[in-house]
């Protein structure tokens, strides 16, 4: 290889993606991460050490995308198997997931060039 | 379709896509905005109508990826059949050029869901 194709070579595609609702940002990364967390852990606990955001600033995170959707994305309950409650992923928070997840693996795909 | 449907139906990906080099940003949708004007035009001139961009910041953009990837992406010539000069992208500007186009093709294509 010459020298132009050794830096070509160094090129890599990079992306940051998000879904919009009406053309307004609602749903990004960060809000995946602490779905995924709830998604495997049946709670919102431990959310700090899994993706670096507070646990209050979580919540906040997906409190704003029901409010601009209107819709429910994740549940909290009371007592259950081990008595201190826990968190659920709704059915429409798990076609937001989804859709997102779908979306970002094309964009892994179309970057590997 | 029941209300969430046509909530979901609402949603979109929009994304933002750039090159690194070595990790680093380089290259993203302005300067391929810069570069296809010179492409179309043979010359800069006329660069702010199509890409809202000042004639001394699209040079800066031009400069500052050339300084990082030390080739050159465009380059100038005078006098030709009009004798007032013009530009030109380098081979290896069209081979940055046509990489960014691939990926954004394929991420259009992901984004269709």
């Amino acid at each position: 290889m010459n020298d132009e194709d050794v830096t070509f070579s160094k090129l890599k595609p990079n992306y940051k993606l998000w879904l919009e609702f009406d053309g307004k940002y609602v749903f990004g990364p960060g809000a995946y991460a602490i779905m995924n967390h709830v998604l495997k852990k049946g709670t919102l606990t431990g959310v700090t050490e899994s993706t670096g955001m507070s646990y209050r600033y979580a919540w906040g995170v997906i409190r704003k995308i029901e409010a601009t959707l209107g819709v429910k994305i994740l549940v909290t309950f009371k007592g259950g198997p081990s008595g201190g409650g826990g968190a659920k992923v709704t059915d429409f928070g798990l076609k937001l997931m989804q859709m997102f997840a779908k979306v970002q693996g094309g964009f892994d795909r179309a970057s590997e060039v």
